[in-house]
């Protein structure tokens, strides 16, 4: 098995959501199809990788860096116990003179390759990424049923109460039972309001999350902590800066429910700094990291290796980016659910196109890969051109 | 006062020497040049900037997202109190629908360009870099003095202690009082052998610095701190992983020494986590934050002011990278003083061409801006062709 040929493009995430940062009209992604010499039942093995949403397409850093590497490679040395091509030396060979540090933007190019790799080898053995992943990490075990929540309640130009709850009554009917939506992006008065707005349409607290994308300084934190504690809703998501640790660890000494962070942390080590200096709690708190914008999937098995080493369950992680790799890994892997877009950043958010989902939970397909062929959108549109 | 074009060019950092991490013979180096409508004392003002030494370049960077954000703002809003473009402005400007956290690589981009507009706002004003510093940042105090270090010792091919010896020597002759070298590239007994030869050239421990570039783990920071406690040396920089705080930690509770890291720590929440959770002392451990590879100048404003909120002084700073700019921050702002390459890392590394080294420490030319127009090899192989 052997790469003949790596192709990179990048297009544009077309939104006129926000968040409390990011305008996504702006926002670009990168596609990469990994073509290989090697046919299985009769077709040749290509994967696809695409990096999720927020941090932009990657394709230069691939093109200056990381694609050369690649290309200069003895694959030979690549083949691993199955015979085939092995994402875990690729990604590290990706890496030869990168200083450590400065975890962003290249760990979205490598990360974007790796979620092709992975595609090519589930692919070269038959078999859904989900099944290959039980099969080498978790005993063989994968889960039949995953939990999805709906994110959305994003900010966009003239969107009022009204149109949010109507958003959100739209997830409920989709089947999701946990919905997710932004704050920060208004004053607290206004987020409350689209909070209580949003609570009368799924009745439980337990049934909303909140994001505030990092926005918030300590003093505004703690205020939002204290607005929606009577809430009782299933998290809050990112109240401070990624990086600021005390703001987390603070929470969590005046914040009794859940809160969940992660997805703007790139590397094991950031993660693990997480871990260590945030406070977080591992009985209720979620962790969010994104494979594909974090070296892929073969970081992300280290961290879950430091993450066993700190006494946190695998069961603790729900990936941000609502894509169908991280959708294998958390069946495959058992982790405790996985992002969903129902309604945004088409066609990169979103599963197989007859994925339904029931009480909140959905079903992976079986078929070899991430199964990005049968997303048709993504397919046509995008990655069949490829 | 207005930006007409921004020029930029990736180049080759040609050079086969490495250190424990990276072989330098693929790094690549952005230059860019800020030309402005601008004319003082005749001459139209241009602003350059290029990123330090380990990072790549950043062009692609620069072209897809940060240029475009400078070129579609209205420039008027920048103008600052003194009627020229503002760089703390322009910062922000750049980093608009940037998420937070990922401080990579983007930081290098932005950084590389907040140089060009330091140089170009001094020679506006008709004034030396850290003159304009040392007025509005520092009452008008600069440094006539800096102190310098030479870094070398690299490993390269063939390179046996006698040519160590020798490299060593040639730092000492051209006015050099402190030396550092690499360890970490080679085992312990080798690189004991190594700083003992040094040792023997440089005379005193305290004429040496050792640098790991975040190589060891736990067990071998600690290996080899132990090996060189002995020799009382300048400092040990960048034992382990720059983001895992806590061997930096339990390394400043068994060495008594003075330590440093920090050059890939590329953004000030990054920098405030070394101080709040590295265990960094701040009455003898040095901090080596780099500014064109940490969003600039501008950001490293913000890392001087955290660093004072938590009782530090500026002169725990001595900024990696041995460039000019780093060097008039360090005069303007009364830093520790500034890394010096003086073999390697040509034509960036180094300072104008007349710069004579008296003990250790070097004096600041008076020309309007960075000087680069002094520092003959950078300017006429480079900047003058942008």
């Amino acid at each position: 098995m052997k790469i003949i040929d790596i192709v990179e493009k990048t297009v544009s995430l077309k939104s006129d959501i926000r968040n409390a940062y990011v305008d996504f009209s702006q926002m670009t992604c990168s596609v990469v199809a990994i073509k290989t010499d090697f046919i299985k039942d009769g077709k040749q093995v290509i994967g696809y990788g695409f990096n999720s949403n927020g941090r932009y397409g990657q394709g230069a850093l691939m093109r200056d860096r990381f694609i050369p590497r690649i290309e200069a490679a003895n694959q030979k040395d690549w083949i691993g116990a199955d015979g085939f091509l092995d994402p875990l030396k690729i990604n590290q060979a990706m890496r030869v003179n990168e200083k450590p540090g400065g975890h962003g933007e290249r760990s979205v190019a490598i990360g974007t390759i790796d979620m092709a790799l992975w595609d090519a080898l589930a692919k070269a053995h038959g078999v859904p990424l989900w099944h290959l992943l039980a099969e080498r990490y978790n005993n063989g075990k994968s889960d039949k049923r995953v939990f999805v929540y709906a994110a959305g309640g994003y900010y966009y130009p003239g969107k009022g109460l009204e149109a949010l709850k109507q958003e959100m009554r739209g997830y409920l009917n989709l089947g999701y039972d946990i919905v997710k939506m932004k704050i920060g992006g208004e004053d607290i008065d206004a987020d409350k309001a689209r909070i209580e707005a949003v609570l009368e349409v799924v009745g439980d607290g337990q049934r909303l999350a909140v994001d505030a994308n990092g926005r918030f300084d300590l003093k505004t934190a703690i205020a939002y902590a204290e607005m929606i504690k009577p809430y009782d809703l299933f998290w809050y998501e990112e109240a401070g800066d990624p990086l600021d640790y005390q703001i987390q660890s603070v929470l969590s000494e005046i914040y009794p429910g859940a809160m969940a962070t992660g997805e703007n942390l790139f590397s094991v080590q950031d993660a693990r700094n997480l871990i260590r200096y945030a406070g977080m709690r591992s009985d209720r708190d979620w962790l969010q990291f994104d494979p594909p914008l974090s070296y892929g999937l073969v970081e992300y098995l280290d961290t879950l290796k430091m993450l066993e080493d700190h006494g946190w369950s695998a069961r603790r992680c729900i990936p941000h980016g609502g894509h169908q790799f991280a959708l294998n890994i958390a069946a495959g892997l058992g982790l405790g659910g996985n992002e969903s877009y129902p309604g945004v950043f088409q066609p990169f958010g979103g599963f197989a196109d007859n994925t339904e989902v029931k009480s909140g939970q959905i079903t992976l397909p079986d078929v070899p890969g991430v199964g990005f062929e049968l997303k048709s959108n993504l397919w046509n549109e995008i990655l069949k051109e490829l």
